[in-house]
């Protein structure tokens, strides 16, 4: 038996996190890691990618968990800036070329993985291509939109109001730019149900935020060269930097291309253990799908957090134990100025799609005892199954330590807990932390109420 | 058919629940609704004492979630300085007291609630009664102690490191005084394991509370009638305020004349659906022993949080509904100065205790994002049973949004999740509120490798 070769396409979350799990479990003896990577960087944190703007993170470098040298210390030959043109399944070869010389090559494999993440979506509006247009995705759109935030440049239009969007908007109102998001919903942060969003539109035009909603972006207009300004049928925004905050579609044309099998949602179709296709192609992060535990469908959900334990579960398996990635729940947090925002399962849009009949509850409550010093507002919506009362989805919004709150929701649907048996959940009480009662158990309590009379 | 009777013994957590949600479910034309209580307050968090000696709550009033005259109005008759002396269960009927008057009287019921909560340890020792010397349990305590704290006492001794023992002294060294809590463990809150206890020590002593551990209290030493030290093995501590932090145990004595069976904890034993002995007889909130679902074992676990919910479950059960408390995991949580506190769950003695072999680990991490700005530590211990993996415990210190992750573990206890299920678990993720592995995560990765090396 020779060495085995592992090529990972994709030198981020997901990529890093199989090379590494794997290098850990297989010495360098046993299993070769080459890794491409067509960016400058390696194991960065696209997440904190407002905060760097707003200054709050200070540098680059802060963001990047690992450097290509720590990676190749460890035994993992990372190859940046060069990009995977081609891959050839039968042969188990992919062409790269790389990006500075531009000399093309051919790398075989016993084992790949493909960790080739997302793109922002770019909708084909004039002008979208424009100087002073920047998605959220990389390091580069990073020092690029920073290099940009120039004493002369005053206003910014984010379009799409979904959590990067808002997270971007604020960053931006902190630099002192005159801000305002467009977004085609009811309101902004369509991951909540509208009542919900309302909540957050409103701390967003609290902190001088201007929230355009109902309305698209038509066009960006362009003078000198660079964008002005982003045209709407409400009107002209003026805008010195454009934001683009309207989501990211898996990158999937390699894969595509080689006939691996896509999902509705556009990203790559992995089984349990997050194999793809054939016999030792892996895929992970934000390039698949997953499943929704309470939907049953597979959806794209691009999230770092999910790109890691991909890698991990990829990692175990190439390391020859075994490990799978049983799905998710849809959980996600979020934070606008003070406010914080959590949200899991589905939303009521969703459930009536999955062909649920549900009932809602909505409740306020405080983080802490009501009578404890600094004790604000909360707002818990639940939405059970009519019949049954199993918790289809929960959504939070308010102030300190709202947002996590969501992970006990997290947990109780991947049990597929009713919201009466979530009432004797044995959570954390004491008066700095929470009623004696929990927003959450007032919340199913109330939840339980509802299924209970519709009996 | 007449109008039944139902006669609660205790109007706090317990007693005041279960009558409002009878009343809520069963009107005054259907049932009776008696409540007796000895004390002068109904409906008060015990749990907010300590902020009240703090200061940072203000005023009695604060602590009181309902008073006797809006429980009145909501059809319940609450009689306030009566005390029950005797249960008579075949004639069905409490013999009272009105401790304002001396009055004797005889109750009948057709149901019983017994709510009659906790009593304040008070070891033996020579001194106990003398003034100057206060338990933690009602808000008469609370006047009493705080009409105490005069300028002219200056040195408070804590008999017990326990969660309200902490507490009580961080609040009293708020006010100025020195303060030195004296425990019989290795280390205060042994609620934990010793190693997780240290880190809450050096809290304590960080914020200048003395912390004398492994020595007991032997006599409260009195000068002119009042206490003056507290004396130990380890020397003599000055004491113008002794508090007792040395737990409680069940108010039972009425029910155990009467015959009602009490567990080894000394509390009553009821069965899912709050039941105690004969039909019609309930019992709830810190009179009762609940049963830890994680070693199997009954336990007493005076917390308020517990009694709402048993008295939710008794007065649902008595509006004729269906409603059970199916027990507890052992969740609690805490604060000492700026750090947060959380478990659940088994320690290390109680998993040795109930019979399991287990692995152990211990992981470091940060609340936040490593670069978002206020990242501070996190120490997570995890207990996981040796062969199987399934979690049995888990310890939480650490500062912003440490305790309240002790809800994901809760429920994860709940569910008889093993440490490798927990790795998937979706929680919620961003830079403000979590790395992109949850330090939740971060322990069950440690302690999912550890049970695999094991195998």
């Amino acid at each position: 038996m020779g060495i085995e070769r592992l090529v990972v396409i994709g030198g981020d979350a997901a990529g890093m996190s199989a090379a590494s799990q794997a290098r850990r479990r297989r010495g360098e003896d046993d299993l070769e890691i080459v890794v491409i990577e067509r960016g400058r960087f390696s194991s960065y944190s696209a997440c904190g990618i407002p905060y760097l703007v707003s200054g709050e993170v200070d540098g680059l470098d802060a963001l990047i968990a690992r450097t290509p040298q720590e990676h190749r210390k460890r035994g993992m030959d990372l190859r940046m800036g060069v990009e995977a043109e081609g891959l050839d399944l039968d042969r188990r070869e992919i062409a790269v070329r790389d990006l500075g010389t531009g000399r093309a090559d051919r790398i075989g494999f016993d084992q790949l993985v493909l960790a080739t993440g997302a793109v922002p979506i770019r909708p084909p509006l004039p002008g979208i291509d424009a100087p002073g247009v920047y998605g959220v995705q990389t390091l580069e759109d990073a020092r690029e939109l920073t290099g940009w935030l120039a004493p002369e440049h005053r206003t910014a239009v984010v379009i799409g109001g979904g959590y990067i969007g808002i997270e971007m908007a604020e960053a931006m109102v902190r630099k002192g730019l005159r801000v305002t998001v467009v977004d085609r919903s009811a309101h902004p942060m369509s991951t909540l149900d509208p009542d919900m969003g309302a909540l957050v539109q409103e701390a967003m035009e609290g902190m001088g935020i201007e929230v355009v909603t109902g309305t698209e972006a038509r066009e960006i207009e362009v003078v000198d060269g660079r964008a002005s300004a982003v045209l709407t049928a409400d009107g002209r925004f003026p805008a010195d930097i454009v934001v683009l905050g309207l989501g990211v579609r898996p990158a999937t044309e390699l894969a595509r291309e080689a006939g691996l099998p896509l999902g509705a949602s556009g990203g790559l179709h992995t089984d349990v253990r997050m194999r793809v296709g054939s016999d030792g192609i892996w895929a992970g992060g934000d390039c698949v799908e997953v499943l929704n535990l309470v939907s049953g469908r597979r959806q794209h959900i691009a999230l770092g957090t999910h790109a890691n334990k991909h890698g991990r579960v990829i990692g175990t398996n190439i390391g020859g134990d075994y490990a799978t990635f049983p799905g998710v729940v849809g959980t996600a947090v979020s934070k606008v100025c003070d406010l914080e925002i959590g949200r899991s399962g589905l939303r009521e849009k969703d459930a009536a799609a999955a062909g649920y009949e549900f009932v809602t509850a909505t409740i306020e409550s405080t983080g802490r005892a009501g009578y404890y010093p600094g004790a604000r507002s909360m707002t818990v919506k639940m939405i059970a199954e009519r019949l049954t009362g199993r918790l289809l989805g929960v959504q939070i919004v308010g102030r300190d330590g709202a947002a996590k709150r969501i992970d006990t929701a997290a947990v109780a649907l991947t049990h597929r807990m009713t919201v009466e048996e979530m009432t004797s959940l044995d959570l954390g009480y004491a008066p700095p932390f929470s009623p004696v009662w929990d927003p959450i158990l007032v919340a199913a309590r109330k939840a339980a109420q509802k299924v209970a009379e519709g009996h």
